[in-house]
């Protein structure tokens, strides 16, 4: 049994612990939080809370800890520290500011020889892993990546920073005929405008603010200008009945030529239910690959570009080229 | 400059060839043919053409040589055999004996201290890569595997034995609504008839035979019997002007479960052109991961399973963070 710690107890964390319920080689052994424990309830019975101060007490109990951190301020001074003592997976999506924090996770994981991977999930993690092959295979040619039908975490809550917002959910939609256009193979330039708009459902505290709150939105730099924006006033009730859940998804395409004239499209896409619980559940694959590297004496940072398939996969050798190849 | 070799100068060999004028970081330093050389052209400026009996001869001007052989009886022989002297990648699809054909290039490549990569191409190979990690990822669902629009050279060939038949393109064409139904997330079950179709089109010697051949083709047990067939009788000319094209793909998808009632749909699609064209850029970025396994000392028969994105990606790891991640 691979034994899985998780540090932090937010959505990612409880999909991080459904998805150890789905693989029968992985346990939960604790759940590590900054709040009080006691306060805290999990949803896996006979696993204990403990507080975040006393992970390290626990550190020979534990094959592989998920931090399920924030990537603003959290993971960036978390995972460079616990991956001092654990072998450590986090889900850091600052794409920009990934060789930075990669660097601090490689030099105290090489330090205390521990596996540190870091921006794992489905973008970065997924689309990346399948960018960097679909590239390697034609080189010439463009890549595109449109996220969506999906809720953007971010979005939503820079209209819930606008006053007399109550409540706000925003969904980022792919543009269909763009999608249809980089499947027929044309390799069209988008626009930010045509690949994606943005539906915004919001509860206001007085109609008579309606239109103020909505020219603001549209308006809002980096956020709304660039894009087409439609914006939905809705009751409380509505917004709690209709845009509860947190669904996500996206595509990436590679189109590219291999002689004149000579095309091809690839295309990988999510649609997905739940946000938290498929990174979820990319984190605790990859756990597993993380335990085989440790078996296999590696340290140091890594990312989706360094496993194998044979390294995630539960399966044997012999049956994945029996039954998967 | 990785330096490659084509063993072999059909389709697949052609493909090969384009794709490494694609890649500035490799080489094609000769192609090695059963037929007369001199009878053998090829695309490629101030690259000779060897007899495939001389390729021991230039063991030394080859990183990594690409077999293009048949499934049925040239590569079971070949791909053991010239593991013996070289690197080699083959594209072997026959899945049943993939254990055993791998089995026997291990034994060889170990003794030698090469490196021989099988069954690499699309399916097997891009598609068993997807259906390997999807299935990691979400280990509670079903896996569907789709193909074409395409044409079967296979089926094609079976047609072109029945008599009378002059010429003959069979295309696989996956149902719209086994897709969409996939697509949903409602993991249907589903029968061979259920997931592909069939069209057929022939230029018959004698329109008279016309009935009994479309007869023959529709009851031919394992490559029709089993499908709704289409058979549409056309001219020599037209063959020529519109079935000409070698253009494939398909579709692998994941439909799978994290929690109860929370589904996702993981989709990978390929829309090729060109078939030979699409494995032989495959072939190619695999032969950039050859290289790099030699170079760390590695040996032993491998797949499509045992390399991560970064042993076949051009670009640096660190421009892989920046850029790709």
């Amino acid at each position: 049994m691979i034994r899985i710690g998780i540090y932090g107890y937010g959505n990612l964390a409880r999909g991080v612990e459904a998805a150890i319920k789905k693989n029968d080689d992985m346990e939960l052994v604790g759940v590590f939080t900054r709040r009080a424990p006691e306060t805290v309830k999990i949803n896996t019975k006979g696993v204990n809370v403990y507080s975040a101060n006393d992970v390290i007490k626990h550190k020979n109990e534990i094959d592989v800890l998920i931090i399920c951190g924030g990537s603003m301020s959290d993971l960036p001074e978390m995972t460079p520290e616990l991956v001092k003592s654990f072998n450590v997976i986090d889900s850091f999506d600052t794409h920009a500011r990934i060789p930075e924090h990669y660097k601090n996770v490689d030099k105290n994981a090489m330090e205390t020889r521990h596996i540190g991977v870091i921006s794992l999930g489905w973008d970065p993690g997924m689309f990346s892993l399948n960018r960097a092959i679909m590239e390697s295979i034609l080189p010439d040619g463009e890549s595109y990546t449109f996220w969506g039908k999906g809720v953007s975490q971010g979005h939503s809550d820079a209209i819930r920073r606008i006053k007399g917002v109550l409540d706000a959910r925003q969904y980022t939609i792919p543009v269909d005929s763009a999608l249809e256009a980089v499947r027929s193979g044309k390799r069209p330039n988008l626009t930010t405008r045509e690949k994606h708009t943005r539906l915004c459902y919001v509860v206001s505290s007085d109609p008579k603010e309606n239109a103020r709150i909505e020219k603001e939105i549209k308006e809002m730099p980096n956020y709304f200008a660039d894009y087409d924006t439609t914006v939905n006033f809705i009751s409380m009730e509505e917004m709690k009945k209709n845009h509860s859940g947190i669904p996500h998804g996206g595509f990436v395409f590679r189109s590219g030529e291999t002689s004149d004239g000579v095309n091809h499209v690839i295309e990988y896409s999510l649609k997905l239910d739940s946000n938290p619980e498929f990174t979820g559940s990319v984190l605790v694959a990859y756990a597993r690959g993380v335990y085989r590297l440790v078996k296999r004496g590696e340290c140091g940072a890594r990312t989706v570009f360094d496993f194998a398939p044979r390294d995630i996969s539960k399966l044997s050798y012999e049956d994945m080229l029996a039954h998967t190849l």
